[in-house]
């Protein structure tokens, strides 16, 4: 290893560190239609396209086996990816799993994982396909590839939003990180207490479901291709609302305005906000893994998306020249910075 | 966790594991020719077959920082995802790569791991289409998923040797395990001596570069290809001779004979065999990592594959009821059986 010039990957970010290793590969082959910088990638075999998408999850960092249920854990694991290709506007049809296991994981374990992947498997008719399972020296760590398929005039890339287009988001945002919050509350309560304490969830299953078992939104995605509409952008919010919202424009060339009276919030999602003194909004706009679809329609289709149920509009796409601004409720521009869920900042903490 | 029946990962092996994991997954798409089992998945998605295979390689498991550089790791990890689709009969086209990192991990030795992956990319002409980076807890987690196509009459699989096929395997064997044994010792040998040692590994390159920098053998493939002569099955020497004959009459519901003195082995393979006192024969048939071919033809096409140079006939397939069974220099028959790297019996040692 060169140690003349040492850079903190921290110091790049989560994108700069993908932009930075991933710059110096051309695509090659004629089936690479779109590499690197969506949900998905997009390849060309024959009349579909077909996209590909790869998460990886570790024990420490991505989740915390205290307090995830090993079955929540797989299901988990394969529905953030079937949500990456529903956000292309695709239909995930195979995944490949890999995992590591220490030897502090049983076969028992090993099972209850992928009871969860299979579960996720049935619900959204996807094929697992193949995968490689190994020890790891410490931890459980869980890479996911989805393959999906879109007809070429469906798919929906990040970067096709235009000025007056109206951005939508379904369902409601910030009660993933919520759930988060009271987990790890609950965790330390319980650590405190010792054995036999018994946290109490009542009147919050609702923030705790969306942490521990997220859905992805093909019912979304469905209804609008019902509806006729063909977003002209579209991702999901896995980072965050700011952070998708600043993908979407830098990679339109747009900017864009977002009212914050119109982010859809849970009452469940309010509720804790106030009890842990927590910033509404903020949680709403960087809490992240929600695993809601975020896109623009154009402004004559407006009509038709107001009847789809679920979907709540919170602005409309501008110049660039604009920037990217939430509106507060007395009407003052807030300019929207990625807050998002960074993996490497949050790990500086973690064991080596 | 259900602490009632606790099953050790190790007691299964790596195959044992797999099959009890899997399944209970049914394939539901019509798209899904083939799910686990074989070196990739097979798909239909248009005119060609579209191949995927998945990998991961954890530090302290599959490679030690100590003695392999980063961009070695790279390109190898790249390419044994290549091996496993040319073990189809197939061309690699596209890779995902999903990296953890701790934090004593820097931009500049992921740069450094990702040449390894560019070159790789380069050689073999595929395109990094996607990714994940995030970090770990603790050390290094790769994992890659190749795509790659093959027309649909071209596949080939592991169930389709007959009786009276010849046995063939590219290359040599065993020189990736000696190089490994080498790197090991080395490696204890400058633990003792402090720093300022260096490792003398003259007249032993081949070995090391077996080891540190295995290729897939796309030239075997296409020489194939060119003499008319279509595998009746085919696989990587990933894990061992041994294993992979097993899993070849095994799915085709074959037995085998090989004759030991037919084995390609390399003279450094065999001088380091003699310097560390191990059986030649053994690191031949168990060492993995070779990355060669191994693949069964009809008798017909004896002569066809005699011309090709780099492949060498190592006896022949039977019917199931004679079994497995390495001919020996004295002509007595040794049964085969599995002893290839298994990477959760090989975790034994390692730390939690």
């Amino acid at each position: 290893m060169d140690q003349n010039k040492q850079t903190e990957i921290a110091s790049l970010g989560e994108f700069g560190l993908i932009d930075t290793l991933t710059r110096d590969f051309p695509l090659r082959n004629s089936e690479s239609v779109k590499g690197v910088g969506d949900d998905a990638a997009i390849l060309r075999f024959g009349e579909e396209d077909v996209l590909v998408t790869t998460d990886m999850l570790l024990e420490g960092v991505h989740f915390d086996l205290r307090y995830v249920p090993l079955k929540h854990l797989g299901y988990k694991a394969a529905v953030v990816n079937f949500s990456d290709v529903y956000a292309m506007n695709g239909t995930p049809k195979q995944i490949t799993v890999g995992i590591g296991a220490s030897s502090r994981f049983t076969v028992e374990h090993l099972e209850e994982l992928y009871s969860g992947i299979r579960l996720a498997c049935e619900v959204y008719g996807v094929d697992l396909v193949g995968g490689d399972t190994c020890a790891s020296a410490s931890g459980l760590v869980i890479s996911v590839t989805c393959i999906g398929t879109a007809r070429k005039e469906d798919v929906v890339t990040r970067d096709g939003a235009k000025p007056t287009d109206l951005i939508c988001v379904s369902g409601d945002l910030g009660a993933a990180y919520m759930g988060l919050q009271l987990l790890e509350r609950e965790n330390s309560v319980a650590a405190s207490h010792g054995p036999g304490f018994q946290p109490d969830f009542a009147g919050k299953e609702y923030i705790l479901e969306r942490q521990l078992k997220p859905e992805a939104r093909r019912d979304i995605v469905a209804a609008l291709r019902e509806a006729g509409v063909r977003p002209t952008s579209m991702m999901d919010v896995s980072d965050g609302l700011s952070s998708e919202l600043l993908h979407i424009c830098k990679d339109s060339d747009t900017g864009c305005r977002v009212y914050e009276d119109r982010i859809p919030i849970d009452y469940q999602t309010a509720c804790m906000a106030e009890e842990f003194n927590l910033n509404l909004v903020t949680a709403a706009m960087n809490g992240g893994e929600d695993y809601e679809l975020l896109f623009t329609v154009p402004l004559v289709d407006k009509e038709k998306v107001e009847k789809i149920k679920g979907i709540t509009m919170i602005g409309y796409v501008t110049k660039p020249e604009l920037g990217c601004a939430l509106v507060s409720r007395d009407g003052s521009e807030i300019p929207i910075r990625a807050q998002g869920w960074n993996a490497f900042t949050s790990s500086q903490g973690n064991p080596e």
